[in-house]
């Protein structure tokens, strides 16, 4: 059981989901905890991980989703940026194609994605909108017989610049639909430059893409995506991730935060010992608990598939808000050692900046509830 | 289904459950909700209602801690005071000799307070000293024979100005321990004097009460309270209580604050599509799911009976401050309207702040927990 | 010196201003502090002070923004319903004369305004609209000869049910702009009705007033008004009163809150020495200070004539917003205390939410200095 | 005029002044601003610049504080590294020799500093102690005739790595008082180790020292350091600094994401139309401008000569507390770019952190000020 699980919500777990998760954890421990700060700092991806992933055995497989959304918890804990890699590879790419690819479609790609032989990426978000423009999707694709081609551009796309497969989403010229498709990394004319000098999710290769009269063949078409609204069914799985995503990182920032209190001394005691740090620990024990507590929710709305856009939205703005409360008072809590990488909790509070804007920010997502609920769109 | 149970949680409760919560929420909604305002504002008890309770058979039954929990809801949702009405009664003195009463005791007062023949008070607080602290009861009890005989102050004691049974807290003399007994609401010696001029839950009749050599029997001195430990497993029970009255007030700040959005206009427009108003929507709702995520947790832990002290005190400390926050931005939705007390907002506004506050400050039920994570008791 | 004035503001005052300002705080130490909570608990207005405040030599005096807005401070500090009763008749009604009014006007209104004479009221705002909303604006005046007729609803109008003269606005059915009009209280055709049920500033009266052919001669007519611009050059003179009276209310919450963790004891100590008090506290004085440090530099751009509507909505917002804040934390001091209007804070707590609404919202002001600061209106 | 500046706080300058803020911010604009960002990427110090801030002629003269503070914030608006370059070496280093040194000292060291010719550093903070920690401190001096021994260790001394003199404090072995010595850099035994994998003031070169039986003349001991009160009056000052630093760190978020908000399109028009985003920038404009106002009346407090620690402290916690909010506004309003340096707000976000923690955290600052207006040490 992890420090920050009070209420022991791991107990909702089956005992063979409970021993999947721990296997996760112990692997995400002894591999992936001991070299983020190195590589966050080089701003390079552990590729050599890639392959651990597989032995994992957790891409593709049937799982129910609090299992699912715990796992993506777990990852968060170990290290965000790992969690968006697998997010991107296993959420985005491969349920896009299992959300809307045709059954030989399904055949033809996930096998290997499973297997991480083959790693994925998914490029909606373009230099001049949000993962949520719908209407303001530039790239476009025009069909020339038996092939499309694809012109535009695309930014922040992680995992492309070393994707075997990439998800492209682009505007039909002819009847201006929403269509996706399924893209090699190395086609001609695809060009994928890593953005440098980020601040966050270091390890996350994220890369602007430009598409100069790329061709797909028809084959390569996801077959049922028609419009935004099937894009729009991988979004609401994939928003719930970065909120699973978001408590783990709260769980670890609560950890780092407790342990350090427990050790630090101050004025001859541990600084555990005074109210005005217990005040902070346990601000970021209520939010952890809190959000759990809509997570599984979430998960069982999702179990009984009556879940919607609104859902999903609300999890995302809601835990990453708190996280990114969370984090800065751990931050706070440990003073001038928060800021030195080696502390741990430094990677945390730059990487939740990220999680708390990509995939909608607080103020889309905020506006896809305010829709639901009220009846009354306020994007624009 | 509640309008801002926005992730269909009551869908947890077994159908039979869900009845009974209907039936509540339906005597609430045409019996409490029509008079709430009028009674709040004269600063009385509509004491017509104690004997319809009764018929809804809800008291002293054995029930589900989610049920329970839910019942809470559905009076806070109502009105906070009779929600406090029924905490008291219920909670509080029927739990006191439940937990700490021999099974003659038992037999002896809970039927009739079952059935609202005999009405219950909890008198702990005292006037130097909050619901927590054990070190600095006052009030005494001294043996002298086969009767005790008491002394001392209560304060805030609520429903005491008109209950038969009032189960004191007395520190012993002889052995330093904290007991407990149930005293008639008319002994000799005790007088309960109505707290005036109150601006939350101003329908809840609170009393200083003072105890001036109250004699009595052995025989009704509670034989499982030996400590204030003993109190504390009563306390740990309640304070879940509040956590879901705190859920039910927001849920009713919710409703009201969404209804006015969409009715109210302003530039030619509800003011529900903009986007301020709706922010403000999107968040109580947030603070609402995550709140009754943590709630439905815990009372999964009640019924699993791994439940300490620090479980409630989080969701007790947690829930309240989340409450807070939702009255707040529904008040400012209704701007100048909010403030009279016929758009209903204001009532659960004021009340909030006693709900905030008693069964333990924010403070104190923070300490709790702090000292539950840390290992360190930080309280002075 | 005010206990909350850490950086003793007051000391930018002159002698001879701070002899004045300690004359106020005197006469409402004595006349105002003692009966307010028993006026707010009646929801009465004590008539008795009117002639009294007329002792004081405050209205339509040439002072320094300064000094008028300190008085304003003063007032707020003692009873905000004091502070908005003065508010409405020397800031809105007497200063929508001296700004809109012809010298003859002035001349044959103010003086006996100055002397509490005549009392002022000020109708802006309507039943289905704030006080901003220009476009909005129902209430109908339509030229007949030498007199107008008016028609229509107004809403929240303070002083309403007892003012000499009341400053109606309304929109010329001819060319569509706003007028101000001088209207006796007894005015036939006008009837004001007492605002019930209120839970904040209980001790203002204020009313709905209904306006059926209100015949008003051209000479009442406030002859310098000619479009809802007029309207704006009043409001952002008293909007600037608001941000004043918030700091007072901040100050005297603190000022309370400190007395009482004092005197207060908790585990044998006065809770003063408890960190989590000292944060509380810590917290309101800072918010107190900086919400100062804003109101001078405002009455300072008031004073250089370089003062636009941003500044003072702005300041509206913002100080009202800290306010919010520090009589919570106030009343979260208190604990159960709090909530008995004798202990004095929850009268600061209720009257807080009317302040914090009323002379346009957190959210209009916000939109108003929005579009000064980006160029782009975004009110719908 | 800085952008921020909406009620022209600047203006309360003389003519003078105004000119020699012009041409620092001219100055910083040109030779600061354009490569911040690659120095801070590189973790490295631009020393090219140390003889360029000679030039401007600023250390060592007599100023107003309120020029002292207007030129903290104009360095903290252009970059916080190198405010607190400038900080640590006129504010810190300086500021001891000016405040406890003798005539003769002030005379031998500050004209060379006052020219750059020398860098000063502080050596106060150490590995187990925080900035404040008086009876913490474990560095200790022992007289030896006519020379001084200090041992220990001193932790996050910024420029400590290039410093020419360093003003170490220590404890007398004989007499417990804490003593200040000016310190070679190069002195034998004393090594310091500069602090890596810093993800804030990357800029800024903090060092770990280590000293190791270091010989210092009785000569270099500044002579009017008598115990920790007298490096408390260095503090007081340095930490006004901090605040006014904060603003201009607010004011750079606040330019930065409103210059972003005009430009950038969403949904087809500019986003600073979008009421959620007026929103983000009217919450950070309104803490600049109390920020201000708050530091405004500080500075006119230092120059009465009633300045007192907790003045200080306030200011310094209060304005670094609403920064912090500023930027992750500012941030939030950049979305996805913002974790890119290349947009400037992130290097401020990571700063801030900084900022927020050194010369005595949150918690330490608010506990000087409670300790002040209630009477009562809440430190254990």
């Amino acid at each position: 059981m992890l420090a920050g699980d009070l209420y022991a919500f791991q107990g909702l777990l089956t005992d063979d989901e409970s021993a999947i998760v721990q296997r996760v954890r112990d692997f995400l421990a002894s591999e992936v905890t001991p070299i983020a700060n190195e590589y966050w700092s080089r701003a390079e991806f552990p590729t050599h991980l890639v392959k651990r992933f597989a032995g994992l055995g957790l891409a593709g497989v049937e799982r129910s989703s609090l299992l699912n959304g715990w796992l993506a918890l777990e990852m968060g804990h170990a290290d965000a940026s790992m969690a968006t890699f697998y997010g991107v590879h296993a959420g985005l790419a491969m349920g896009s194609i299992q959300t809307c690819g045709s059954p030989e479609q399904q055949e033809r790609w996930l096998p290997a994605m499973t297997a991480f032989d083959q790693i994925g990426a998914f490029a909606l978000t373009e230099p001049t909108g949000g993962s949520d423009v719908a209407a303001g999707l530039r790239t476009t694709c025009a069909r020339d017989g038996d092939t499309w081609v694809l012109n535009g551009a695309k930014r922040w796309i992680g995992n492309a610049t070393f994707a075997d497969l990439i998800v492209v989403w682009a505007r039909d010229t002819s009847d201006n639909q929403v269509k996706g498709f399924v893209v090699p990394g190395d086609a001609p004319g695809l060009t994928a430059t890593k953005i440098e000098n980020k601040i966050a999710l270091r390890i996350v290769q994220n890369a602007d893409i430009t598409l100069d009269g790329v061709r797909v063949p028809e084959a390569d078409r996801l077959q049922r995506a028609n419009s935004f609204k099937d894009t729009a069914k991988v979004l609401r799985q994939t928003r719930a991730g970065v909120a699973w995503q978001a408590v783990g990182v709260m769980l670890a920032a609560y950890e780092i935060a407790l342990d350090y209190a427990k050790e630090r001394e101050q004025f001859g005691r541990p600084i555990a010992k005074f109210q005005l740090v217990q005040d902070l620990l346990v601000r970021m024990v209520g939010n952890v608990t809190a959000s759990l507590g809509m997570c599984v929710r979430l998960a069982q709305l999702q179990d009984e598939g009556v879940y919607k856009d609104e859902h999903s939205a609300l999890a995302k703005a809601y835990c990453t808000t708190r996280m990114r409360e969370v984090v800065g008072w751990a931050r706070e809590l440990l003073a001038g050692n928060g800021i030195v990488l080696d502390y741990d909790i430094g990677r945390f509070v730059a990487d939740a900046e990220a999680l708390y804007s990509y995939e909608g920010t607080r103020e889309i997502n905020s506006l896809i509830v305010g829709r639901a609920v009220t009846g009354h769109g306020a994007f624009v």
